[in-house]
Protein backbone atom coordinates (compact mmCIF):
# COMPACT_ATOMS: atom_id res chain seq x y z
CA UNK A 1 0.00 0.00 0.00
CA UNK A 2 1.20 3.66 -0.89
CA UNK A 3 1.94 5.81 1.65
CA UNK A 4 1.94 10.45 0.98
CA UNK A 5 2.32 12.91 3.03
CA UNK A 6 0.60 15.76 3.08
CA UNK A 7 2.15 19.33 4.05
CA UNK A 8 -0.65 21.48 5.54
CA UNK A 9 -0.60 25.10 6.25
CA UNK A 10 -3.56 26.20 8.74
CA UNK A 11 -7.01 25.96 8.61
CA UNK A 12 -8.89 28.50 6.50
CA UNK A 13 -8.45 29.83 3.11
CA UNK A 14 -7.44 33.43 3.90
CA UNK A 15 -4.81 32.83 6.45
CA UNK A 16 -4.30 28.50 6.47
CA UNK A 17 -4.79 25.64 4.31
CA UNK A 18 -8.15 26.00 2.12
CA UNK A 19 -10.31 23.50 3.69
CA UNK A 20 -11.89 21.93 1.01
CA UNK A 21 -8.87 21.03 -1.29
CA UNK A 22 -7.44 19.39 2.33
CA UNK A 23 -10.57 17.39 2.79
CA UNK A 24 -10.77 16.34 -1.04
CA UNK A 25 -7.41 15.58 -1.20
CA UNK A 26 -7.55 13.03 1.76
CA UNK A 27 -10.78 11.95 0.39
CA UNK A 28 -9.27 11.37 -2.65
CA UNK A 29 -6.38 9.18 -1.13
CA UNK A 30 -9.10 6.98 0.53
CA UNK A 31 -10.36 6.44 -2.39
CA UNK A 32 -7.07 5.30 -3.93
CA UNK A 33 -6.40 3.39 -0.82
CA UNK A 34 -3.60 5.55 0.06
CA UNK A 35 -2.30 5.76 3.16
CA UNK A 36 -1.28 8.96 4.30
CA UNK A 37 -0.34 11.28 7.29
CA UNK A 38 -0.68 14.82 7.32
CA UNK A 39 2.38 17.25 8.97
CA UNK A 40 2.32 21.07 9.31
CA UNK A 41 4.96 23.55 10.67
CA UNK A 42 5.03 24.09 14.11
CA UNK A 43 5.16 27.96 13.76
CA UNK A 44 2.84 30.99 14.25
CA UNK A 45 0.56 32.04 11.67
CA UNK A 46 1.65 35.18 9.52
CA UNK A 47 -1.88 36.60 10.46
CA UNK A 48 -5.37 35.71 11.23
CA UNK A 49 -7.96 36.69 9.06
CA UNK A 50 -11.68 37.30 9.89
CA UNK A 51 -13.25 34.83 7.06
CA UNK A 52 -16.37 36.63 7.12
CA UNK A 53 -15.11 40.08 7.18
CA UNK A 54 -11.54 39.43 5.27
CA UNK A 55 -10.31 42.29 7.99
CA UNK A 56 -6.88 40.87 10.44
CA UNK A 57 -7.73 40.47 13.67
CA UNK A 58 -5.41 41.15 16.71
CA UNK A 59 -4.32 37.76 17.61
CA UNK A 60 -2.21 34.73 17.01
CA UNK A 61 -2.66 31.21 15.81
CA UNK A 62 -0.29 28.52 15.62
CA UNK A 63 0.12 26.58 12.18
CA UNK A 64 0.16 23.36 13.31
CA UNK A 65 -2.26 23.70 15.82
CA UNK A 66 -5.20 25.01 13.59
CA UNK A 67 -3.83 22.30 10.75
CA UNK A 68 -4.96 19.69 13.68
CA UNK A 69 -8.57 21.16 13.33
CA UNK A 70 -8.88 19.70 9.61
CA UNK A 71 -7.49 16.33 10.85
CA UNK A 72 -9.47 16.04 13.78
CA UNK A 73 -5.90 15.98 15.66
CA UNK A 74 -4.33 13.53 13.26
CA UNK A 75 -1.36 15.76 12.59
CA UNK A 76 2.47 15.67 13.44
CA UNK A 77 5.06 18.51 13.44
CA UNK A 78 7.02 19.09 9.85
CA UNK A 79 10.70 18.80 11.43
CA UNK A 80 9.26 14.83 12.07
CA UNK A 81 8.14 14.20 8.35
CA UNK A 82 10.93 11.77 6.52
CA UNK A 83 10.51 11.60 3.13
CA UNK A 84 11.85 7.84 3.14
CA UNK A 85 8.99 6.68 4.67
CA UNK A 86 6.80 7.81 2.05
CA UNK A 87 5.89 7.18 -1.85
CA UNK A 88 5.03 10.62 -2.47
CA UNK A 89 3.99 14.58 -1.17
CA UNK A 90 0.82 16.29 -1.64
CA UNK A 91 0.48 20.05 -0.64
CA UNK A 92 -3.35 22.10 -0.73
CA UNK A 93 -3.46 25.54 -1.41
CA UNK A 94 -4.72 28.28 0.68
CA UNK A 95 -3.00 31.64 1.31
CA UNK A 96 -1.27 29.73 3.90
CA UNK A 97 0.87 28.22 1.49
CA UNK A 98 1.82 31.75 0.38
CA UNK A 99 1.74 33.22 3.95
CA UNK A 100 3.13 30.50 6.12
CA UNK A 101 5.25 28.15 4.30
CA UNK A 102 6.76 30.93 2.07
CA UNK A 103 5.67 34.34 1.60
CA UNK A 104 4.63 34.51 -1.71
CA UNK A 105 1.88 36.57 -0.26
CA UNK A 106 3.76 39.72 0.58
CA UNK A 107 7.12 39.60 -1.53
CA UNK A 108 5.91 37.85 -4.75
CA UNK A 109 8.56 36.43 -7.41
CA UNK A 110 11.32 38.02 -4.52
CA UNK A 111 9.70 35.22 -1.81
CA UNK A 112 11.52 32.82 0.56
CA UNK A 113 10.55 29.55 1.38
CA UNK A 114 10.79 28.61 5.28
CA UNK A 115 13.76 26.75 5.59
CA UNK A 116 12.09 23.70 7.21
CA UNK A 117 9.05 23.56 4.27
CA UNK A 118 11.79 23.87 1.77
CA UNK A 119 14.19 21.21 2.90
CA UNK A 120 11.16 18.47 3.48
CA UNK A 121 10.14 19.57 0.06
CA UNK A 122 13.56 18.93 -1.47
CA UNK A 123 13.97 15.55 0.10
CA UNK A 124 11.19 14.24 -2.11
CA UNK A 125 12.82 16.29 -4.88
CA UNK A 126 16.00 15.12 -4.13
CA UNK A 127 14.58 11.10 -4.00
CA UNK A 128 13.22 11.56 -7.06
CA UNK A 129 9.73 10.77 -5.41
CA UNK A 130 6.31 12.51 -6.95
CA UNK A 131 4.96 15.21 -5.83
CA UNK A 132 1.21 17.52 -6.17
CA UNK A 133 0.93 20.75 -5.57
CA UNK A 134 -2.53 22.62 -5.70
CA UNK A 135 -3.63 26.00 -6.27
CA UNK A 136 -1.15 28.42 -4.92
CA UNK A 137 1.49 25.98 -3.86
CA UNK A 138 3.19 25.63 -6.90
CA UNK A 139 4.77 29.18 -5.42
CA UNK A 140 7.68 26.66 -3.48
CA UNK A 141 8.01 25.00 -6.79
CA UNK A 142 10.80 26.91 -8.16
CA UNK A 143 13.30 26.91 -4.84
CA UNK A 144 12.32 23.34 -4.57
CA UNK A 145 12.87 21.97 -8.57
CA UNK A 146 15.16 24.54 -9.54
CA UNK A 147 14.19 26.67 -12.96
CA UNK A 148 12.34 25.28 -15.68
CA UNK A 149 9.92 23.04 -13.47
CA UNK A 150 6.51 22.86 -15.29
CA UNK A 151 3.59 23.95 -13.08
CA UNK A 152 0.32 25.97 -13.19
CA UNK A 153 -1.54 28.19 -10.98
CA UNK A 154 -4.55 28.82 -13.48
CA UNK A 155 -5.13 31.75 -15.44
CA UNK A 156 -3.97 34.57 -13.19
CA UNK A 157 -1.93 36.59 -15.41
CA UNK A 158 0.53 38.38 -12.24
CA UNK A 159 0.68 35.26 -10.49
CA UNK A 160 1.83 33.38 -13.29
CA UNK A 161 4.37 36.30 -13.98
CA UNK A 162 5.41 35.62 -10.54
CA UNK A 163 6.13 32.13 -10.77
CA UNK A 164 7.70 33.03 -13.70
CA UNK A 165 9.94 35.31 -12.64
CA UNK A 166 11.04 32.26 -9.94
CA UNK A 167 11.50 30.04 -12.30
CA UNK A 168 8.40 28.07 -13.20
CA UNK A 169 7.60 27.40 -16.83
CA UNK A 170 3.90 28.19 -16.40
CA UNK A 171 1.38 26.05 -18.50
CA UNK A 172 -2.17 27.72 -18.51
CA UNK A 173 -4.41 25.05 -17.01
CA UNK A 174 -8.24 25.37 -16.53
CA UNK A 175 -9.64 24.46 -12.98
CA UNK A 176 -11.04 20.47 -13.96
CA UNK A 177 -6.89 19.45 -15.02
CA UNK A 178 -3.85 19.16 -14.14
CA UNK A 179 -0.20 19.79 -15.66
CA UNK A 180 2.45 17.12 -15.28
CA UNK A 181 6.34 17.21 -15.29
CA UNK A 182 7.05 14.23 -16.09
CA UNK A 183 10.79 14.96 -15.24
CA UNK A 184 10.49 15.92 -11.90
CA UNK A 185 7.44 13.90 -11.58
CA UNK A 186 5.44 17.17 -10.24
CA UNK A 187 1.77 17.14 -10.83
CA UNK A 188 -0.07 20.63 -10.48
CA UNK A 189 -3.67 21.87 -10.44
CA UNK A 190 -5.31 24.96 -10.45
CA UNK A 191 -8.65 24.52 -7.39
CA UNK A 192 -9.24 27.20 -5.90
CA UNK A 193 -7.55 29.76 -8.10
CA UNK A 194 -10.54 29.15 -9.88
CA UNK A 195 -12.45 26.73 -8.73
CA UNK A 196 -16.24 28.40 -8.00
CA UNK A 197 -17.49 25.16 -6.46
CA UNK A 198 -16.31 22.54 -4.35
CA UNK A 199 -17.57 20.30 -7.32
CA UNK A 200 -14.88 21.54 -9.97
CA UNK A 201 -11.76 21.30 -7.32
CA UNK A 202 -12.64 17.85 -6.50
CA UNK A 203 -12.32 17.68 -10.47
CA UNK A 204 -8.46 18.81 -10.67
CA UNK A 205 -7.74 17.28 -7.53
CA UNK A 206 -8.87 13.51 -8.22
CA UNK A 207 -6.92 13.88 -11.41
CA UNK A 208 -3.98 15.49 -9.23
CA UNK A 209 -4.09 12.45 -7.02
CA UNK A 210 -4.50 9.71 -9.70
CA UNK A 211 -1.90 10.62 -11.31
CA UNK A 212 0.65 11.13 -8.76
CA UNK A 213 -0.10 7.86 -7.80
CA UNK A 214 0.69 6.50 -10.98
CA UNK A 215 4.00 8.52 -11.02
CA UNK A 216 4.93 7.17 -7.66
CA UNK A 217 3.68 3.11 -9.12
CA UNK A 218 6.58 4.08 -11.76
CA UNK B 1 -33.44 23.90 -8.42
CA UNK B 2 -33.77 22.76 -5.01
CA UNK B 3 -32.57 25.31 -2.24
CA UNK B 4 -30.74 23.87 0.60
CA UNK B 5 -30.19 25.82 4.19
CA UNK B 6 -27.04 24.65 6.20
CA UNK B 7 -26.81 25.35 10.13
CA UNK B 8 -22.80 25.07 10.90
CA UNK B 9 -21.49 25.48 14.53
CA UNK B 10 -17.81 26.52 14.12
CA UNK B 11 -14.80 25.10 12.34
CA UNK B 12 -13.47 21.95 14.19
CA UNK B 13 -14.78 18.75 15.31
CA UNK B 14 -13.80 19.73 19.26
CA UNK B 15 -15.34 23.10 19.60
CA UNK B 16 -17.13 23.37 16.58
CA UNK B 17 -18.70 22.37 13.19
CA UNK B 18 -16.86 18.70 12.20
CA UNK B 19 -14.79 20.44 8.91
CA UNK B 20 -15.13 16.44 6.99
CA UNK B 21 -18.96 15.98 7.31
CA UNK B 22 -19.59 20.07 6.53
CA UNK B 23 -17.43 19.95 3.18
CA UNK B 24 -19.09 16.45 2.13
CA UNK B 25 -22.39 17.95 2.79
CA UNK B 26 -22.02 20.77 0.54
CA UNK B 27 -19.65 18.45 -2.20
CA UNK B 28 -23.02 15.99 -2.12
CA UNK B 29 -25.38 19.14 -2.38
CA UNK B 30 -23.53 19.97 -5.15
CA UNK B 31 -23.61 16.89 -7.40
CA UNK B 32 -27.24 16.61 -6.75
CA UNK B 33 -27.01 20.19 -8.35
CA UNK B 34 -28.55 21.31 -4.76
CA UNK B 35 -28.54 25.29 -3.92
CA UNK B 36 -27.48 25.96 -0.60
CA UNK B 37 -26.59 28.78 1.71
CA UNK B 38 -24.58 28.57 4.87
CA UNK B 39 -25.64 29.58 8.08
CA UNK B 40 -24.42 29.85 11.34
CA UNK B 41 -25.85 31.55 15.06
CA UNK B 42 -23.51 34.88 15.54
CA UNK B 43 -22.09 33.96 19.32
CA UNK B 44 -19.34 32.91 21.04
CA UNK B 45 -18.25 29.55 21.25
CA UNK B 46 -18.87 26.97 24.50
CA UNK B 47 -15.05 27.06 24.75
CA UNK B 48 -11.97 26.83 22.41
CA UNK B 49 -10.27 23.67 22.58
CA UNK B 50 -6.65 23.49 20.92
CA UNK B 51 -7.05 20.32 17.92
CA UNK B 52 -3.46 19.26 18.74
CA UNK B 53 -3.47 18.22 22.51
CA UNK B 54 -7.43 17.98 23.40
CA UNK B 55 -6.68 20.85 26.13
CA UNK B 56 -8.68 24.02 26.30
CA UNK B 57 -7.51 27.05 25.40
CA UNK B 58 -7.53 30.60 26.81
CA UNK B 59 -9.10 32.43 23.88
CA UNK B 60 -12.38 32.85 22.78
CA UNK B 61 -13.88 32.36 19.24
CA UNK B 62 -17.28 33.21 17.75
CA UNK B 63 -19.05 30.73 16.15
CA UNK B 64 -20.26 32.69 12.75
CA UNK B 65 -16.74 34.02 12.60
CA UNK B 66 -15.02 30.30 12.72
CA UNK B 67 -17.54 28.68 10.39
CA UNK B 68 -16.64 31.27 7.77
CA UNK B 69 -13.77 29.33 7.34
CA UNK B 70 -15.32 26.24 5.81
CA UNK B 71 -17.10 28.76 3.65
CA UNK B 72 -14.62 30.96 2.49
CA UNK B 73 -16.86 33.53 3.81
CA UNK B 74 -19.97 32.80 2.53
CA UNK B 75 -22.15 32.41 5.74
CA UNK B 76 -24.73 34.56 6.79
CA UNK B 77 -26.18 35.26 10.49
CA UNK B 78 -28.76 32.40 11.38
CA UNK B 79 -31.10 35.04 12.26
CA UNK B 80 -31.28 35.70 8.86
CA UNK B 81 -32.35 32.12 8.00
CA UNK B 82 -36.27 32.53 6.36
CA UNK B 83 -37.30 28.81 6.24
CA UNK B 84 -40.12 29.76 3.52
CA UNK B 85 -37.14 30.37 1.64
CA UNK B 86 -35.77 26.77 1.43
CA UNK B 87 -36.60 23.23 0.51
CA UNK B 88 -34.90 21.37 3.20
CA UNK B 89 -32.02 21.92 6.28
CA UNK B 90 -29.20 20.23 7.12
CA UNK B 91 -27.23 20.04 10.21
CA UNK B 92 -23.63 18.32 10.09
CA UNK B 93 -22.18 17.60 13.30
CA UNK B 94 -19.22 17.93 15.64
CA UNK B 95 -19.09 18.97 19.31
CA UNK B 96 -19.99 22.14 18.34
CA UNK B 97 -23.35 21.21 17.89
CA UNK B 98 -23.37 20.00 21.15
CA UNK B 99 -21.80 22.99 22.85
CA UNK B 100 -22.65 25.88 20.43
CA UNK B 101 -25.72 25.28 19.27
CA UNK B 102 -27.05 23.57 22.35
CA UNK B 103 -25.20 21.99 25.90
CA UNK B 104 -26.02 18.25 25.24
CA UNK B 105 -22.40 17.96 25.89
CA UNK B 106 -22.46 19.56 29.02
CA UNK B 107 -25.96 18.50 30.16
CA UNK B 108 -26.97 15.24 28.54
CA UNK B 109 -30.47 14.72 28.27
CA UNK B 110 -31.19 18.07 30.71
CA UNK B 111 -30.15 20.01 27.36
CA UNK B 112 -31.26 23.24 26.19
CA UNK B 113 -31.24 24.21 22.93
CA UNK B 114 -30.31 27.95 21.80
CA UNK B 115 -33.63 29.98 21.22
CA UNK B 116 -32.54 30.61 17.67
CA UNK B 117 -31.69 27.38 16.72
CA UNK B 118 -34.78 25.69 18.03
CA UNK B 119 -36.85 28.49 16.46
CA UNK B 120 -35.16 28.16 12.91
CA UNK B 121 -35.30 24.33 13.09
CA UNK B 122 -38.96 24.28 13.99
CA UNK B 123 -39.82 26.11 11.54
CA UNK B 124 -38.58 24.21 8.79
CA UNK B 125 -40.32 20.99 11.22
CA UNK B 126 -43.90 22.96 11.29
CA UNK B 127 -43.96 23.99 7.48
CA UNK B 128 -43.62 20.22 7.23
CA UNK B 129 -40.28 20.91 5.11
CA UNK B 130 -37.51 18.06 4.49
CA UNK B 131 -34.36 17.63 7.24
CA UNK B 132 -30.83 15.72 7.60
CA UNK B 133 -29.10 15.72 11.14
CA UNK B 134 -25.69 14.08 11.15
CA UNK B 135 -23.42 13.04 13.67
CA UNK B 136 -24.30 14.92 17.49
CA UNK B 137 -27.07 16.89 15.47
CA UNK B 138 -29.93 14.44 16.74
CA UNK B 139 -29.45 15.16 20.11
CA UNK B 140 -31.73 18.72 18.97
CA UNK B 141 -34.28 16.04 17.55
CA UNK B 142 -36.43 16.19 20.89
CA UNK B 143 -37.15 19.72 20.95
CA UNK B 144 -37.39 20.07 17.41
CA UNK B 145 -39.93 17.48 16.84
CA UNK B 146 -41.56 16.45 19.96
CA UNK B 147 -41.41 12.74 21.58
CA UNK B 148 -41.38 10.21 19.34
CA UNK B 149 -39.07 11.24 16.54
CA UNK B 150 -37.12 8.34 15.13
CA UNK B 151 -33.07 9.02 14.75
CA UNK B 152 -30.23 7.48 15.09
CA UNK B 153 -26.21 8.58 17.00
CA UNK B 154 -25.00 5.30 15.89
CA UNK B 155 -24.16 2.59 18.70
CA UNK B 156 -22.82 4.57 21.53
CA UNK B 157 -24.96 3.61 24.46
CA UNK B 158 -24.46 6.85 26.93
CA UNK B 159 -25.25 8.81 23.72
CA UNK B 160 -28.54 6.93 22.59
CA UNK B 161 -29.69 6.39 26.46
CA UNK B 162 -29.67 10.54 26.31
CA UNK B 163 -31.21 11.31 23.71
CA UNK B 164 -34.13 8.37 24.67
CA UNK B 165 -34.61 10.52 27.68
CA UNK B 166 -35.11 13.54 25.69
CA UNK B 167 -37.72 11.55 23.69
CA UNK B 168 -35.85 10.36 20.36
CA UNK B 169 -36.91 7.02 19.54
CA UNK B 170 -33.33 5.73 18.75
CA UNK B 171 -32.87 3.02 16.16
CA UNK B 172 -29.05 1.41 16.07
CA UNK B 173 -27.51 2.59 12.60
CA UNK B 174 -24.30 1.19 11.48
CA UNK B 175 -21.87 4.43 9.79
CA UNK B 176 -22.44 4.13 5.70
CA UNK B 177 -26.12 3.99 6.58
CA UNK B 178 -29.21 6.55 7.55
CA UNK B 179 -32.35 5.88 9.45
CA UNK B 180 -35.44 7.85 7.72
CA UNK B 181 -38.40 9.39 10.05
CA UNK B 182 -41.03 9.70 6.99
CA UNK B 183 -43.62 11.34 9.15
CA UNK B 184 -41.18 14.19 10.15
CA UNK B 185 -39.43 13.63 6.72
CA UNK B 186 -36.37 13.79 9.09
CA UNK B 187 -33.08 11.49 8.05
CA UNK B 188 -29.86 11.02 10.29
CA UNK B 189 -26.61 9.38 9.76
CA UNK B 190 -23.85 8.62 12.36
CA UNK B 191 -21.24 9.84 10.24
CA UNK B 192 -18.12 10.58 13.12
CA UNK B 193 -20.30 9.37 15.94
CA UNK B 194 -18.93 6.54 13.89
CA UNK B 195 -16.48 6.88 11.17
CA UNK B 196 -12.94 5.81 11.16
CA UNK B 197 -12.16 7.37 7.36
CA UNK B 198 -13.46 10.23 5.74
CA UNK B 199 -14.54 7.65 2.96
CA UNK B 200 -17.43 5.85 5.58
CA UNK B 201 -18.08 9.27 6.48
CA UNK B 202 -18.99 10.03 3.03
CA UNK B 203 -21.18 7.08 2.43
CA UNK B 204 -23.70 7.92 4.97
CA UNK B 205 -23.68 11.77 4.09
CA UNK B 206 -24.35 10.97 0.60
CA UNK B 207 -27.06 8.71 1.57
CA UNK B 208 -28.25 11.41 3.99
CA UNK B 209 -28.19 14.06 1.52
CA UNK B 210 -29.84 11.54 -1.64
CA UNK B 211 -33.37 10.62 0.60
CA UNK B 212 -33.48 14.49 2.18
CA UNK B 213 -33.46 15.59 -1.36
CA UNK B 214 -36.39 12.79 -2.50
CA UNK B 215 -38.22 13.66 1.03
CA UNK B 216 -38.50 18.12 -0.41
CA UNK B 217 -39.79 16.76 -3.96
CA UNK B 218 -42.56 14.57 -2.02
Amino acid sequence: MQKAAIILSGCGVFDGAEINESVLTLLALERKEVQYQCFAPDIEQHHVVNHLTGEEMPESRNVLVESARITRGEVKPLEQLDAEQFDFLLIPGGFGVAKNLCDFAVRGADCEVNAQVLGKCRDFAQAGKAAGYMCIAPALLAQVYGKGVKGTIGHDKDTAEGLTQMGVEHIECDVENIVVDEVNKVVTTPAYMLAERIIEAATGIDKLVDKVVDLARG
